[in-house]
């Protein structure tokens, strides 16, 4: 039997990652990367129930031991399997503060999360994305989350804006160097709110109909870059709802 | 019966809007307009053998009169049927000459296919999207194809970039306009060949295979702006083959 | 005697235009270019009183023929002078207004002014600067005045951002185009309302001091552009008030 | 008598921090940042010989405690000065390299000259910057040198562009705090070969006169920047040579 395809969610709580998860589950095993159980149990739980194939590993991002601790399981739980679609959707501790009020830590762990980490798990997954380019269903694909603030620096917003600058001129050149080589990399730029079971009483937009971004809508897209034909790549896409400001 | 839904193509032959008629016809019945019925004879014969409704209109986008007549057509041939779709996909005569050798009249044509033809054709799909808001299957959307010369006036391209920015202009203006009206405004700047039959001799990218894009995977991209949640809206989008320099 | 250089601006009022005229007299004869006499006669009359030297010539930037007839007056009254700095400056009908409510001609008159205008200036200086490469103080120079909408196209102002982009454009392309041969072809997108005689009552930012762009302040960036060596050509700036949100 | 003002550049070698230096010099004290007292120690000599007051003080900028120590020195040879103009020129180990093939350590090495140490100086810098804008001859300003990198991720320069990118963040949400409240930052985007001393025979753009930025021309843009009045504050320029492809 030939080897099967699998895919990678970084980051996977109970908002865009787990949405990502279902949609990728219905067409590959997925295995899905938290810092904690707790935050990718239920998904897990849910896909395997609707009979999909869904491997939940602990593992914080930003520290390449434990990315490389769960590379290597991956490889027990799915071997010769190959990576056809890899996603980091890290969370980038998104502070709002007045600048002269941040310490160094803040922009470190903003970016310990945005860059280094996506840093790390593009090293990780890019050998393996290339190595499926020609078997693959579709182009093998790295997909990042950014957001507004990966392309504006707003008041108040300095570390945050550093990090997903950062992460967004990461995608860019893995684009430019990995796209003639068949993998497709792609940023999502999320400019608003998502519509998220913890965010509930937040309200956005006025509190209007689909004021906040439905995360199985977000999934859609990143499902249709992963689907798109080589010779039709998007490097980068905005997302918001009808009613943002923009 | 509940009135059915419609989709609208500017500027069809046999290249990117021969395929978004294709594509948008497996869901609506599509109206095509080109200047020659020669453009769209094939496709509609195509499209009607393969089951679907596909109407024929010989119009000039850059002329108000013969669109408002193109309307009309539509009014007695669809009756009652809403507009779900609006694509300009105009040709706006690139030309590549040094600056001191244009005429006034260059830029005028460019722009009167890329800018005047679009505002004419956004005015008359507007309110008919508009009106399509509270029951189209997908938000109504009106999109727009660009170009690398969207976002980039290269020497020797002034004129088609002034004509295609002008045009990225009005797309976003109308998509903050109309967005939290309900009617989606998307562009795609299309940054490489496309693959097309006239354009089959045109070496682009050393020749290599998908080195120039698939009009089949643009329509695509289409489809999926089109269907977009209206929590989920994408503006602007990038399309270029794995291959393509940027 | 060596010929002497000269400077024109297109578009003198009694905002920036004057004050770039005020300026640029410091170091070069100039020639000024409006609609109506009353636009530059109490400038003409102010550099010739200073000792300057200003040569006021009555044309529509958007009329080729005449404009064609300006440069003739200007060989005629500048016999052997050569062109070391040419100012686009043209108003381009900032209108504001819902789509739906425009027509046609709105765009038309936009255009007419920020692109087509621009256009015919740029034909005729850019042959007359590259002539001046080898023996200008500075490197000729063709500056011309943006605005928010030149990199923006908001809500409402639709027609004015499609003019403005499409001169952005042609600014880049002609950068390009004739940056390698000497030629210093910039744009100064000006973001804020521009403190003028005429517009004393408009309130700008709460009506806080210098919250309106001071026009002298912008001369004194053009002229710093036109002073630029060489090795260091800026194509782009932006420009707006301290308290300007952006 | 009043307190005089001084300005300080950090990043001063042989190249364009020591045409800062010079520039500056012509109006206030200056304060040199360099990692070498080799560094910063003919130009404090060259300075000093001319008349100028000139501080060389050894401190890595991505290190907090040598920046604290270098400006408690400060606070000591020149007590109750004021400071007018800060620049951040710091270098950022610009490396090119295939992705696969650099360490975490290369991105933390960029990012902690751009991002981190851009950082601390404005952490630094700022609080002194708003003390003097009641007093200051010219709105006191927080310069930054950027690079191609700060605006593109290329292929083989995605640490450095990463860096970049964050440093460029940081200065737009800085002048979107710090503006209103009378503090100029500006970003200068360094697109192209600096004409250094150690990299003479570095081949650019064919070797073409003038084909490398002068260092000089860099330092009167600088200036330039410094001197706008705050109703006419430019927050971001192009600089590169009139051959550069771009």
């Amino acid at each position: 039997m030939a080897p099967p395809f699998y895919a990678i969610i970084s980051g996977v709580g109970t908002g865009t990652g787990s949405s990502l998860a279902r949609r990728f589950a219905k067409s590959y095993p997925v295995v899905l990367l938290s810092r904690k159980p707790s935050s990718y149990e239920p998904v897990v739980a849910e896909i395997t129930a609707a009979g999909g194939t869904a491997i939940g590993i602990t593992a914080d991002a930003s520290d390449p031991v434990a990315v490389d601790a769960a590379f290597a399981q991956i490889e027990e739980k799915l071997p010769g399997a190959k990576l056809a679609a890899a996603v980091y959707n890290g969370h980038a501790g998104m502070s709002r503060k007045p600048f002269l009020e941040l310490k160094l830590e803040d922009l470190e762990t903003s970016l310990g999360t945005a860059a280094n980490g996506f840093f790390i798990f593009a090293q990780k997954t890019i050998p393996l994305l290339l190595s499926a380019v020609s078997s693959s269903p579709h182009p093998p694909t790295l997909l990042v989350t950014g957001a507004t603030a990966s392309v504006r620096g707003s008041a108040l917003f300095s570390t945050f804006a550093a990090a997903k600058f950062a992460q967004r001129a990461l995608a860019q050149s893995l684009a430019r160097e990995f796209g003639p080589k068949g993998v497709h990399v792609a940023l999502a730029v999320i400019d608003g709110g998502i519509d998220t079971p913890w965010g509930k009483d937040r309200v956005v937009n006025g509190g209007v109909e689909d004021g906040k971004i439905d995360p199985d809508a977000i999934a859609e897209s990143y499902w249709h870059l992963h689907t798109q034909h080589r010779s039709c790549f998007t490097q980068e896409l905005d997302i918001r709802p009808y009613v943002e400001k923009f």
